[in-house]
């Protein structure tokens, strides 16, 4: 038998490594493509600066706030809690690893997709299925990033600690830090960047097309470089950072699981490095599966994507069960426990697509009641979106529920083991979904090119086909990035009730019974709505602010309007990233003080309350948030394809008001949600020792 | 020493009486008001004929459930449980009594309030001093017929079955079944009264205002009647409804924890009956509270409410303080702890002013929003609302914690207690809130009843004034009656662990890391998100129709637009009663199919989550709905009062969009939420006995 100690990490680190390389020769051949016109390139380019100037403001504010936690943690840490030096030393080491990784990972998809967008506009002279093959590679640069500097951050600080002495189940308590880490960046990604892309959309629009009465995507309205950059703040790095650290989050969960001495199962190596085990094995079939997309005799670039998807799937469950039984030799129900994850995936990837997509009966019924006028339009699309949480709220609860008895079946008892593998399942395929939903960022500004840059009809015609789908695909990964942030978060729930008890002198129980574990509850759903409306809030300020811009540049140069004059494009850009990035403050600070709070006032079952008071709101408002707007945009979008009148008809003006209110909601409000139930719970589980000693009231 | 077990009933017989003579008084010197022109009174009669048509069909439907309902528990519960046969036919007989007394105050409120509403607007025509006074008497009516109803009907089945030979600790669980009969007509009510009041509402302002371009109130329109009928159905009839059963559920299941041999206190007469004492003697603090409704010199209709609320709580808190020492010789604490819930009331109702009142910042930002256009007003809106749930939670959580403390406090241990004492200090002034938010309904009829009846410029002035401060009244009540449906069912959820507890084998723990619990917690917030999208489906339906119908009129008797021909109103009321009695069916159903399909299926730990999943979720997802739509529609009536622009400005058409989507959320589906909350909670301990026994899942 060889020393899985030793060769799982390094197993994880080569399929990090395999990943990175996926995602450089992709990005080698996305980039070795035509660039088209000077014009085109001008263009392009200045979407790049834009969005290359949002991330540096960015990651100066990450980096301020990570150099002050980092420093606490480093050196206040070992002070509050005497005996365990080496954990906070460890965790500011690993935090600052998880930040910067999920920075560069951010970066790479960055950099990549903005220049791939002026290479898509090109490759759609030549047809859909060259186009579609682009941008689809582009997607896959930011997705294979993602999972790749992942995997080798986790497997390389496995390796170093080991190198150091330390055995191998002390170490997931030490990367929760990395999660953390990864945490911090994803929530001012995705606060941030969702505030920025929101109000680029909502103020440009507003100005240009109801003032001056110009389209969407025309070159003279000075916002409309803002907007494309805000494509790629919010889907691509927002989506990127997000699951990046979801995906480190159910890892190290999972091994926090497994290496719990109070938990079952035993905590041995195996148990350990198992889950980062399937994490590299489902990098291998995400990248074969993604040579499966290709255009059908139908055309159907939906159906090219769902291929790649099922077949990816079905090819890491082959993968999971080569591990698991001959390779590990583990029992046959942690495979299917891991299955249960790759079933939830696909059922919530199919429910969001049936509740947003315009080819099915919801997104129909909008429309149908935006012929009767704005009330029933808002009416019907509410609707929509609260009852679209019932089937995936049902599909994780079964996933659970099969899972926790998998791992209590026949003589096992690891019931809470088995839904930590079915979480490291689902967030197996992250790669895959992150490439999906970049694809978006990418069709959707190669078609802002394609415009600007006055390219003919047919061209449009390929790039509005693509962008219609990179529409679908950002509204169904948004289902998939929520449960697994809802599931993760249940998992890393489960280790810091492990560690809160350990450290306590009366074991908690959590029960309903307690106040404290109700007030705690009462406390997390409420602050997911007060997080919301902190979003929904900065979207609006911000967008007044391009608003003013707009205005102020079409007043001062009366040449734009004719033509003569160029717009300030970066003076937009500029204004949105300071007031995005300066909104973004109180909402991440709510989230890194709202359990530090709770925690040493009420205590450990508060917190307790608290982190399942988050996620279940947050499950269930992120949910509608996300797929009322959808719904709400393609029942626009439907209309404006000549349903109900088409562009211009009283129905299709019902269909832009509910829009307007779902696209906050969708680009902002529901995506922040994910990042914040998730910092919650890392911090949760970093501060458990010192809640269970420390806190001042006892109920 | 007195005897309490037998003075303490008949005391709460004699304040029941009481009140019920108050709510007689009250109602004939209403009765004897003028009456005005023919014009009037044929309009009113057409507005108390389709309510009480709305009625006769909603209690038929009520009837045949309850029938089916009753029949289950008096022959088949004791085929199933055959160790309580007395449970289930004393809960058949209670049931039927709680059903029957809550329609009757449904029907006691609508007959008056239908007839008060035409003698407010010939009141008004000597000023506002007279006709606020009919009009806060007219609520009032309401007001003291559900508590009256309510603390006569728990004293006489109390009475009845001590009689009967039931020790008083054993009277307590058997008087669930008179509070799901309550619940029962609740769902109906609310539900049911909340889709045909919007589907009036916004179907005939569709067709009228936009279409016919006629004003609202305009008589040629044949759905105005039924817009008027909507009001009393929505808030006289549905928050009447609501608030009888909350009261009821509050006693009862403070009683109950009172009354347990497992819980703490010990069980004895005095402790079991002092719920019920502090109901009474509530009663009169709100009959001389109501005295003080005095219009001030600065003519501040809102100061006048807002004295006689803080006047009946301290006069409340007086009787409190003498009921417990010097008369019952209870801790100190407990009085502390009653007081608490009064405290909690003056908060809910001050905070749901502050964010729905157009004299402050929340109401004024969406006002300012909405020059923007709309989609800074529904930005806005969405924001004020869902950052309102904060303060009422913190309050609940507060006062949750401080009772719960003070129980605890020297040597008692009686926390639970104690936050059930709080529950009954709040639900105390049910009778007062009752009474103000009836106020709405039948002012808003008079101000309608001014404007078909062309009475002049100075009375509608009068009408105007009046129904603004019902607009805010009804958004006040609103808050309260949603935080105390919370607390009543946190004490009712205490009820039904205690009983699942002792009825299981192995003790349930209700353990946030049970993945029964957290399923059961799931599911109940999904479910809350469903029920909504339901109610507003509903109200989309519905209003549907309304527009089919209304259009049909114009169409077919063209003499309706130039005056020559009348309208068939009684068409339309015909039409929205019964499109909304068949849309409530699904809902209410759920409600009842939910509890016993988790429970039977999941088992005891599910469905104590799904309780606090649905009181969780309920209670913020209702507060959301209520203080979004009420600032909403208190936006859009700033700016018609001049700010912005004014009636007719783009700042208004943007107000009024909000409103759309605000009215359905404030007047159907948030207020719906309530009694589906306590319909599953009651239920949920009506077969706490049975669950623990049967259930196909062990998680």
């Amino acid at each position: 038998m060889v020393n899985i100690g030793v060769v799982g990490p390094w197993a994880a680190v080569l399929a990090g490594l395999f990943a990175l390389a996926v995602s450089f020769l992709l990005a080698r051949s996305v980039l070795k493509a035509d660039t088209g016109t000077p014009r085109m390139r001008e263009i392009s380019d200045a979407i790049a600066e834009g969005s290359m100037e949002f991330l540096r403001v960015e990651y100066r504010v990450v980096a301020i706030f990570s150099a002050v936690l980092a420093v606490l943690f480093f050196f206040v840490g070992p002070i509050i809690e005497p005996d365990s030096p080496r954990f906070w030393r460890a965790s500011a080491t690993g935090f600052l690893g998880g930040a910067s990784l999920s920075a560069l990972a951010g970066f790479i998809g960055m950099f990549v997709s903005t220049r791939a967008n002026v290479r898509v506009a090109q490759a759609a002279t030549r047809g859909l299925a060259p186009a579609l093959s682009l941008a689809v590679r582009a997607g896959a640069v930011n997705g294979f990033a993602v999972v790749g500097l992942g995997l080798l951050g986790l497997a390389g600080f496995f390796i170093t600690w080991r190198a150091m002495g330390v055995a191998t189940p002390d170490i997931p308590i030490l990367l929760v830090g990395f999660a953390f880490g990864g945490s911090l960046v994803s929530l001012f990604a995705r606060v941030g960047g969702g505030i920025f892309t929101k109000a680029a959309d909502v103020g440009t629009d507003l100005v240009g097309k109801v003032e001056a009465g110009i389209p969407e995507d025309d070159p003279r309205n000075p916002g409309v470089i803002a907007d494309n950059v805000g494509d790629n703040v919010g889907d691509c790095a927002g989506m990127g950072a997000d699951l990046f650290e979801t995906y480190a989050v159910t890892l190290i969960g999972t091994m926090l699981v497994a290496a719990s001495e109070t938990l079952p199962p035993e905590p041995t190596e195996t148990n350990v490095l198992y889950p980062l085990l399937l994490g590299a094995v489902a990098v291998i079939a995400s990248a074969v599966g993604l040579l499966f997309v290709r255009l059908p005799k139908s055309g159907s670039i939906m159906t090219a994507l769902h291929t790649a998807t099922l077949v990816t799937c079905a090819l890491a469950a082959l993968g999971f069960y080569i591990i698991t039984i001959p390779i590990l030799g583990l029992p046959l129900p942690y495979f299917g426990a891991a299955v249960v994850g790759l079933v939830i995936t696909v059922f919530l990837i199919f429910t969001t697509d049936y509740y947003t997509s315009k080819h099915f009966g919801p997104v129909q019924r909008i429309a149908g009641g935006s012929t009767s006028g704005t009330a029933t339009a808002m009416i019907e699309g509410m609707a929509v979106g609260l009852e679209s949480v019932a089937i995936p709220v049902v599909t994780i609860v079964v996933g659970i529920v099969v899972a926790f008895a998998l791992g209590n079946s026949g003589d096992l008892e690891h019931g809470l083991f088995g839904v930590g593998l079915a979480a490291v399942g689902m967030l197996s395929v992250t790669g895959l979904v992150v490439a999906l939903d970049t694809f978006g960022p990418v069709t959707d500004n190669a078609g802002g090119i394609a415009e600007m840059g006055k390219m003919p009809g047919e061209v449009r015609q390929v790039t509005d086909a693509l962008d219609a789908v990179g529409n679908t695909t950002k509204a169904t990964t948004k289902g998939y990035a929520i449960g697994s942030a809802g599931l993760a978060s249940l998992v890393l729930f489960a280790d810091y009730a492990d560690h809160v008890n350990r450290a306590s002198d009366v074991p908690l129980t959590f029960s309903l019974q307690s106040p404290a574990v109700l007030s705690g509850l009462l406390v997390g759903a409420a602050a997911v709505f007060v997080f919301g409306a902190l979003a929904m809030r900065a979207v609006g300020h911000a967008a007044g602010e391009v608003i003013e811009e707009v205005r102020r540049q079409f007043r001062e140069k009366p040449g734009i309007m004719k033509g003569t004059d160029k717009p300030d494009y970066a003076g937009c850009v500029r204004i949105v990233t300071t007031r995005a990035l300066r909104e973004m403050i109180v909402p991440a600070a709510m989230a890194v003080a709202l359990p530090i709070g709770v925690g040493f006032i009420l205590g450990g079952d508060a917190l307790g309350g608290l982190l399942i008071g988050v996620i279940v709101s947050g499950l269930v408002m992120a949910l509608f948030m996300a797929n009322a707007g959808g719904a709400w945009d393609n029942a626009k979008k439907y209309i404006e394809e000549g349903a109900h009148g088409g562009k211009g008809s009283d129905a299709h003006k019902a269909a832009v008001v509910g829009d307007t209110l779902g696209d906050p909601l969708k680009d902002t409000a529901g995506p922040a949600i994910n990042p914040f139930i998730k910092a919650i719970t890392t911090i949760a589980v970093l501060i458990a020792g010192l809640v269970a000693q420390y806190h001042w009231l006892n109920l």
